[in-house]
């Protein structure tokens, strides 16, 4: 079928699309040249930090792995970008922010149809209009927008690590990134229905980080965990098998986000990028400063794994909050976000949620806390010249403003997890049910590199 | 005699250059500042991701070759830059793009000689006539060709491995990037007959791809296969010794060419930027799809090993093209190039050319196919804005035109690697009645790291 | 403490600082919006760059040592950036570029205080008077710096390896940053009395990197040498574990140069970028192949630590003079530190200074070296358009100038070293008698990994 969908795409569009005429522009809509590519250079730098995130995730989540399942982490995380690539081409850029209603777009499939950036705003016509507001070519905001949507696929790929069938992984990051993640998104960056609540999510704590961590929680719960995991009925530490790699994954998607978050400005504006971009590493800092702490307390030693956790909980949980709180206001949310991923790791163990690489505290813990924060600490409008009423949340719970912002985050919380949740588990039960979501347990215990790819990744050293 | 050209160079050079008094230049020859900057700019952060792929090369190559051999594939690809650096601007530099006849350059050895850039065209006066187009410093083009002709060299790097001395792969290095790279080069990208002849090559399928595939299967097939690649008659597979290394080196390559392609363009101009890049992510999407779907048909098993090459035949393929074809057509030339290279690599094998990488499949067979490419695939001129009919190749056969473009091609592939053929079975023979190319099957046995470099990769892990 | 500290940030600086109304401007010191994008945007793509390093010396430093205290080395180069983040933005800024006096700065904590940056030179007003001339928002200049800081802190782990005590180092790395690392920077870059000398050091040779090392010089022989490493009277070869992790931590540390050595411009000025960017590489590559020759010579083989230790001894000993030399003058430079870094690697083995990971020969010797280069082979002013006689050094020794600048590098080099290795030697002491610095021999014998973090970092392999 996806033969059939990307066979009529090529008969499409094999020949180059028609550039449909522009109607004349108001004068003053017109941006200097210089500008144009000014925000094109920013959003393609920061579009290729994103898109290296794919390498600190394949790093990140390998070494979190044992040696036996090495090779099947890395295909997974290698070929996901091919597919998101494809899918979010054919459909989920249009689901998402292609023109349609409230719910979901329903135009510009394949990137076709007419579109006149970087033109803007009321100058802006075409088939994107909830991305009329940027003023750089549609490829440019395909491409640092297709970054985001792998991103989102390859969070799951940690949190069902170690089990899952390769062709069942496939298949659900192609309905992801293809039709799910788009929904969602639409209803926030596509200007549907929860952007009209009021819901602030300036780079994805929810839509990108959450989304992933719930179709991840989803299908780590319906899999069930490792063998070993609680197999005398106690826990289990299964430790990773390369902590030089997780390292390695974990200072790539550091760098990477320098790209996520100031990236989602998708435009040349000093001030407000160097403002996300320090938000960004304060509350990075603070979360690997307070998970070292806490596990050094709490565990008697300062655990790696933490530290890793740590750097990447700061990073989720600001995402959503990185242009409207002040720098110290992101230090108290990385710092809390740091010490909530050291306990939301225990707690799951205890719940029996088997997350090898810890996926589902990092990315949909704190990206939940992150999300409910920009009701709590932001500065509210007028403050920094990039955040006014129309374009940010209002004052946080804990800065003087009222409740409302926070419970609107909520509702963004609740309808995006539930949506997301609710398509997981149709989709992973319906692999169940046919091309099935778990190795056997022989295949298991030898490994999916010998059973999912009949080769092994470490070939000449000795292993127990 | 390296030793009395730097001598040379240092003498000439280490006082600072004469700046000439630049001739008055008509008005409308002027950029304003901005654009210099933005060129500059451009020209750097891609030669920056085109240097990076030094580190991609050295991971992927080393993670498919034997653990005894990685100190000396590391040492080949981390010194070949700085080789490469010397060379080209001894002498590569100024072959390649200096003023000459159609056959080579021999002005501007170590970038000495008037130059007036980044004024372009007409106003251009200087040593470098060929690279008068570009508006950028003199500095700058040649640190983008720098980053280029490196890779050049290090593909060749992968071929031969396992079983090339050190000293011979390494003064092959220096004559490759120092003279065969330049002259062929010269051929195209400075104004030489073959670019009279009407040849296209955007970013370098033929000129940096195959020139190095070339020099690896005349260097492979001069050494002959490893000692147990068909010793009993058969094919046996030598898995390599980490896949972890190679699955990142594959996606530092990825995010390479995100500077190869786009960054070709030497010009800060978005929308061509940004076709540039996503004709090339798309190819490298679909090549990785294919191969992984035609090595699962094939050898049963999604193979990582292919879903990598796969990838990097998708981007060598349409760098040829990548500026002269729409997004399906790059979907269309890189799903070819994924299956292309599945078959290639097995080909190879039965004709017992042993490449322990599958650098040949990879840079030489899908050079060629993506060089072809141009002239099946393009668009023709005048429909994009950077491609009229004096700086790009006719409309491709299949999109309506002649069959002339694409026997141009063909020439350009045959004459290009023709010359580069001749000149590395000259070198290689040289070396081999010379230093010697091969070690000995004592020293390929225990490995090249004890006999070449005496010291091991992993000390402390126990192998077999 | 630092809790009390940070709690006061907090209170201060949670709501967001109250922008204060700027003066009236000369109407000729507004630059042109594009231009304060363009250097945002430079300052932005080097600083990214710089932050990488920390993945380079993390792999680096990591590979150079034994598997069991690789979890402890990769914890170090992990946090340090989140220590230094927090130590620098609370003090380290303030003292290096703060207004204050010759000695230090003491205004500008937690980058408090009014500042009207990207306004210049006399336009300028605020609390960060020394940094007045570069024309972006304060936040990145405060990034970059950063970047710059960050890294003099993780030269330290290197020297201190496989031996220090986690707690010791980091305590020691918090206090490095910030504090006498912003002194020693002031003296120079924040305008103290050594810059009012006529001393130059382009991007840290000195100030970043022989600071790093005299503070792991002192560390390393308060520490004394491996247990192992002097055992029976003679010097013991300890290999490192993986040269993968090296050579790869090598390449990214030399991309990153290019954000280090041509970011420090802070300024998008294309003719100056691309000449520091050329002599960057030009000594990185001779002074990998001299390392390579001479170790070629002396030890018998090619040995891929010296490769990889000739690279960084070309980056760093070019780092000081890059904006004044010749290409030529920096091959020069590149070439004499690729031999001293051999001899100094084997000197100070004979001199029981046991540094793992070659620390102190690259960073402090070549630092050293490098420092002095500037009074050897500086061009002289107004040669180059970047470099005139008020922000550069006078002619060098061997170019026509006189003694007078090598002596001033050379009170600069006393200095900078002496109050460094003073403050590390009060620092190292305090710690020993407190917390303590070495791990006992049996924590030692079994590997940091467990006894300081207790856990492993390649489980399921087998080791000796």
């Amino acid at each position: 079928m996806g033969g059939v969908i990307f066979g009529m795409a090529i008969a499409l569009a094999l020949a180059p699309a028609i550039a449909t005429e522009p109607p004349p522009i108001p004068a003053d809509q017109l941006l200097p040249e210089w500008k144009i590519v000014a925000n094109t250079f920013w959003v393609l730098l920061t579009g290729f930090l994103v898109f290296f995130m794919n390498a600190g995730f394949a790093m990140l989540e390998t070494g979190f792995c044992r040696y036996k399942n090495a090779v099947n982490m890395l295909s997974k995380n290698l070929i996901v970008f091919a597919l998101s690539t494809l899918a979010y081409w054919a459909t989920g850029f249009a689901i998402m922010f292609g023109n349609g209603n409230e719910v979901m777009g329903y135009s510009g499939f394949f990137l076709l149809g007419p579109d006149n950036s970087p033109l803007t705003d009321i100058a802006y016509e075409g088939t994107f209009e909830s991305l009329g507001w940027a003023a750089v070519p549609l490829k440019a905001k395909f491409f640092f927008q297709l970054a985001f949507a792998g991103t989102a696929a390859t969070i799951v790929s940690g949190a069902v690590a170690e089990r899952v069938r390769f062709l069942a992984f496939l298949i659900f990051s192609l309905l992801l990134v293809g039709f799910s993640y788009g929904v969602t998104g639409h209803w926030v960056w596509g200007n549907g229905w929860l952007a009209q609540f009021g819901f602030y999510d300036f780079a994805g704590s929810t839509l990108v980080h959450s989304v992933g961590g719930w179709a991840g929680l989803v299908g780590a719960v319906m899999l069930g965990p490792r063998l070993e995991k609680y197999s005398d009925g106690r826990i289990t530490a299964i430790p990773g098998h390369n902590m030089a790699l997780s390292t390695l994954g974990c200072l790539i998607l550091w760098l990477g986000w320098f790209g996520f978050n100031p990236g989602s400005l998708m435009a040349a504006d000093p001030d407000a990028i160097v403002h996300v971009l320090l938000t960004t590493n304060m509350s990075a800092a603070a979360a690997a400063l307070a998970a070292t702490l806490v596990s050094w307390l709490y565990f008697g030693k300062p655990d790696l794994t933490m530290i890793i956790n740590g750097v990447l909980a700061g990073l989720v949980a600001v995402t959503a909050a990185c242009a409207y709180v002040s720098l110290a206001g992101a230090v108290v949310i990385g710092a809390i976000a740091g010490v909530i991923v050291v306990f939301s790791v225990v707690l799951l163990e205890r719940f029996r949620v088997d997350d090898p690489v810890g996926a589902i505290s990092v990315h949909l813990v704190c990206g939940i806390w992150g999300t409910l924060a920009v009701g709590l600490f932001s500065v509210g409008p007028d403050v920094y010249p990039w955040y006014g009423a129309a374009n940010g949340p209002l004052a946080g719970l804990l800065l003087g403003g009222s409740v409302d912002q926070l419970l609107t985050q909520l509702l963004g919380v609740l309808s995006v997890g539930g949506f997301t949740a609710a398509f997981s588990t149709v989709v992973w039960l319906a692999l169940r049910f046919t091309v099935g979501i778990r190795v056997t347990p022989t295949e298991e215990y030898e490994g999916l590199d010998l059973s999912e790819h009949s080769m092994e990744a470490y070939s000449g050293f000795l292993k127990e």
